[in-house]
């Protein structure tokens, strides 16, 4: 006897029924789109991904959670548990060829093994777009003005979400002012992002383990008081570039018709090591849900792999968080449209009729469903209102005879006459 | 000292440039069109199965050819080398539920431990299109349909290939007939479905290892040198079911208009144990490459899961042959299409008017890549005609003041006036 097995997928892991999928495809199509719409060219690369480069620049909490394996040649791999990378060992591969600056998208399944709390999953996937050799902020205004078309596309109000904008740069020059050396900032921004998920005192404890002092601890924690961007331009020099830069960002964000959605938040840190300049972070504007999406710079990510300097920015933006905000926003339905043509026939003498007349739809663009066997036309109409068609058409004897039958809309009940030859 | 990292992707991986991309989308967007066109609504399940699942009914190659690991639960997980038996987990999940029959379509990744010889690879994407609950081939007819509807979209002539069909229910009474016990039939399926791989003898072997005795053997290799339906009618008896539904078959075909891509074929098994009858599997009509799809009916799959009997037919068309295939046929560079708009400026007092013309045209749909920095004409036209965009736009200091500049078609070299207010 064989055990019976398991109807689930694997924990953590989930299936796409299609009811499912018209979430999925209004969020993956809404990606593409405005992706498209931006000049963005699509990339991607196998899930499967060597361990040693993931290792060596993902963050230290996504490190311990990569799925990893050997396969039957002891090669060590693992499931990718982000897409940046892949990326940038892409762009290393080929950095004498290509013509920068370049920009890329892809819609990227990754993994991590987290504990199931939360409703989180272990799997999901994430649009990555990211600009490659673009040194100035016209490229994160860019990439903020298409993911605002995005989010636009999937019938997001743009009152619906706020992005949240900081700079490392400044947090960094903020440090410097207040005594900090350089070599310990690293380690106080992955401290500060973990503000709100773990408490004040373990922070204070992450702090004192890198070495600071009880005033420098004390000065880091104030840092986080700054409410906008002129407070902490009073804290660094007049010059200061990670200002400039912020300035600009929101000036430029004004063209684009963005810029009621951008907020500066001293706040943002991002939990990954290789973010160098200006990061993000958007939220839904009630802040009842995680984060939508999140990025940032990176200048350092390709030197670090071994690849040529090269200035960089990018973001992530899951398929999870989005949908629970549209869900709460536009109703579990949203997504649901009628389209296309369902045609079912009352005896085997009509289906060659029946299939003849989808043939010539399909032909002129219509998704059509065929009925592939005859069917009562209680039974027919019954699955014809459960299906995704907007219209049905029934085939019995007499329309055959008469040569034409009728095509009625499911949702209004009119009726119109279509030839059947 | 860290040791440099590799650039390449794992062993038997794929990276997709954009330029690899052309092809890739150029196939996935066919495969998508037509199963909206024929009614087929998509699903999805995790690249990451259980491995009992995939154990329990993939055929013996399979098996031996699954990536699998623990996770650190200790749960045996695997990536799937293909979509059926996940499908019909799905399917027996709600079983009670669904409105038979389902016509579902995926495009999925699978994975298969191979050995790397001919150019193949250990991952591929591979479009599935099942219908579960028609017993009829009236399903097949339709998956066949629909196939051909894909390949057309994607550029491949009619005569460009050739649907080679075959009734496993067939070659079951044509060894009944020849005295064969009906429990030898699955292990001469998968010897003879070995044809051309190994040599005769070695096939011979393995028929003397199932019990076969040597009329039987010289019975077993006399059924292949059937040609038509009719040689095989004839070696059947005269109601046969298994020659009724290839007759039934190739009438539908006739109704769809693909009756000229279909030949009957006594040599097509398919490799996999699941299949119960009507198999196809289709090639390039020079037969120079592997096949472009296989499928055909598994109406015991779900039983075997432990779900209830429930007849099924499907299809897998993977995205390597095909490529191959139009390369041959339509040239390498068939796929690369030039639209959109690329937009730069000559000095940073342009970029606002630059910016806010991209946002403008996006708005109208266009796709547009915006320079996001200062270029010489002589450089921004360089790259132009590297991009795939189809027109230009260039802006100077006189643009801006005359409130108009030129869109330069990039292959005609026609130029016309664009407002820039």
């Amino acid at each position: 006897m064989t055990e019976p097995l398991s109807f689930e997928p694997p924990r953590g892991m989930r299936d796409f029924y299609p009811e499912d999928m018209v979430w999925r495809n209004r969020v993956f199509d809404a990606w593409r789109q405005a992706s498209v719409s931006f000049g963005f060219q699509p990339y991607d690369a196998c899930v499967v991904e060597n361990l040693a480069l993931l290792q060596r620049k993902s963050g230290e909490e996504v490190s311990e959670q990569i799925y990893h394996f050997e396969d039957k040649s002891g090669r060590k791999l693992a499931l990718r548990p982000e897409m940046t990378p892949t990326l940038a060992r892409m762009i290393a591969a080929k950095q004498g060829q290509l013509a920068f600056p370049v920009k890329w998208f892809t819609v990227a399944q990754c993994f991590r093994y987290e504990r199931m709390t939360r409703g989180r999953k272990r799997e999901h996937y994430q649009w990555n777009m990211d600009i490659i050799g673009e040194e100035s902020v016209s490229a994160e205004a860019e990439l903020l003005a298409a993911v605002a078309l995005a989010l636009k596309n999937m019938g997001m109000p743009a009152n619906g979400y706020r992005i949240h904008v900081n700079n490392r740069a400044l947090l960094s020059e903020m440090l410097a002012a207040s005594g900090i050396a350089a070599n310990h900032h690293a380690a106080v921004f992955l401290a500060l992002d973990k503000r709100g998920k773990i408490e004040d005192t373990e922070i204070r404890d992450l702090l004192i383990k890198e070495g600071l002092d009880e005033t420098a601890i004390a000065k880091t924690f104030d840092l986080l008081s700054v409410q906008t961007l002129e407070q902490a331009a009073a804290r660094t020099q007049a010059d200061s570039p990670a200002v400039k830069a912020l300035r600009d960002l929101f000036e430029l964000a004004t063209i684009y018709g963005i810029a009621d959605r951008l907020v500066f938040d001293i706040s943002v840190i991002r939990g990954l090591s290789y973010y160098t300049g200006i990061v993000f972070e958007a939220f839904d504007t009630e802040r009842k849900f995680r984060a939508i999406f999140g990025g940032g710079r990176y200048d350092s990510l390709l030197t670090a792999i071994g690849g040529q300097p090269t200035p960089a920015v990018g973001l992530g933006f899951g398929d999870v968080v989005v949908v629970e905000v549209l869900k709460e926003l536009l109703g579990e339905t949203a997504a649901t449209e009628k389209r296309g043509v369902i045609i079912g026939y009352m005896f085997p003498e009509q289906r060659e009729v029946a299939t003849a007349l989808a043939r010539r739809l399909r032909e002129a663009g219509e998704a059509v469903e065929l009925m592939l066997a005859k069917q009562k036309p209680k039974q027919f109409f019954a699955r014809a209102s459960a299906s995704p068609a907007a219209d049905a058409i029934f085939i019995g004897p007499d329309d055959v005879t008469n040569g034409c039958a009728k095509r009625k809309n499911l949702t209004t009940r009119e009726e119109k006459e279509i030839a059947l030859v």
